[in-house]
């Protein structure tokens, strides 16, 4: 059958030359490589995450963390805090008792604060005195304590993840934990996995 | 009128097999999809910024803060430092005296540093031997003190954030802070929303 | 020649006005201006790379330094480490002697200590006691040393730069420090430029 067309054959040839040549068939390739491209790079695109590590034992910087955590989850974020070195007392349970703890365990255990209560500032301490007079003045100041706010992350869903090898350096044992809901037990993999899909990283 | 064209029958019938099943129609719908996904990851793509909360007030710590600050925005990068805790009273203007402080407050303002040049090495400090040593040695390898570095900030446009729950809880007065251009106080919001849009983060 | 199609004039015409409005041609164009805009995300976007300040001089933090590190390399990150102010002695080689140096870099000498055998917790230390006890905890435990860390984060490839600053405040030289494959002296700058395109930095 013959096309009867309302087109020139001008025009004609131009689409025929379009086509072949940089044409739909090559847009279509085109098209596809950068949606593999495009797939790449969102996939690589660091979350709305906050990786953070606390390795200090210092009621201050604990504090500090906590502060940030709490905030970023206030804004969307996903937050999670991996506790190492003496970072891991500060989620002992104070009321919690284990045994089974060889020598070293337990000398460890009664040198390390028991919990967030027991923690001192890393400056100004004077031999406990400074860090009385903060928690009195945070009291004052209406600042959330560290219990409090440790209740207020489990709430907010911050999840923590404590360091197996510190676990093990200092003999604690799971048993003497805090109660928190979003609590884990991790090696270092584990932190560096979530801190590589992370916007921001923090080490405390 | 019937088309004159100079193309094969075989040519069209390709052109027209194209255009239906995977068309231009198609193409310049998944082109839209592509540019919505393109324009989300180009917003969500961290600056060329650069992040620091200062939380140390060791003299050491807050020099290194202030190198990486001023190399930073030498490099083209917009650079924001974050005040907070032992920090702050890095900002605090020796020569400047407020009132209307109580009796704690009075009490951190005569114990904390005033400014810069009264802060002490984190270590070997030995009883300000050791601050006073490497003070004198900065200036022998013509090493900027942090008086130095901090005006050379202020003239390179590195904005200064002081976490105001800090001020409050160490009783300090934005009376008492340096005259510093680009200097602002903010809360932790401020912070993670500047840290989150930023390409490096750091917390000394 | 008269064109012989099997095709009907509507899907002709439905074909030309395609092309015309928002056609092939305008598709390319707007294919090559997105393409632009991919790759200049894609060069944005950092690396699988870790970038770390190693400020601290403390056997526990550069431990957990080397911990992450290695780890890093283990999981195909690209690691760069910074050792700046008193993490510089940890790189010092017991055994390597050096002359030239002028008093206060012998006394910076004799005070710092001399590579990670002689470095000390941060907390505990106990006049040395503590440091003492964590090495023996750490063997027992099966924790690698810092000694052998060093020797494994060479065999990974870890890069460790040195601050030449801080080199020079201390008056160290570079014919006393370890032997490493994979270390090399810089400035603030170049910390930046691999920070900048790194997923992780972390300041130690």
């Amino acid at each position: 059958m013959i096309a009867k067309v309302n087109i020139k054959g001008g025009d004609m040839e131009e689409m025929a030359a379009q086509l072949k040549e940089g044409g739909v068939e090559d847009l279509a390739a085109q098209l596809e490589e950068m949606k593999t491209r495009l797939a790449a790079v969102e996939k690589k695109m660091p979350e709305d995450k906050l990786s953070m590590i606390v390795f200090s034992g210092d009621m201050d910087k604990v504090l500090a963390a906590f502060v940030i955590a709490t905030g970023a989850v206030a804004m969307g974020m996903d937050v999670v805090m991996f506790f190492t070195f003496w970072g891991t007392p500060a989620l002992r349970d104070k009321n919690k008792k284990v045994g089974g703890k060889d020598a070293m365990g337990k000398m460890f255990g009664t040198m390390l604060p028991k919990g967030t209560c027991e923690m001192k500032l890393s400056k100004m301490n004077m031999g406990g005195l400074g860090t009385a007079m903060m928690k009195r003045l945070m009291k004052q100041k209406n600042v959330a304590t560290l219990e409090q706010m440790l209740e207020m992350a489990d709430e907010l869903g911050v999840r923590i993840y404590v360091c197996e090898m510190s676990m093990d350096l200092m003999g604690l044992k799971r048993g003497e934990m805090v109660d928190y809901q979003h609590i884990d037990y991790c090696g270092v993999a584990k932190f560096l996995e979530e801190a590589t899909g992370s916007r921001v990283q923090l080490f405390i």
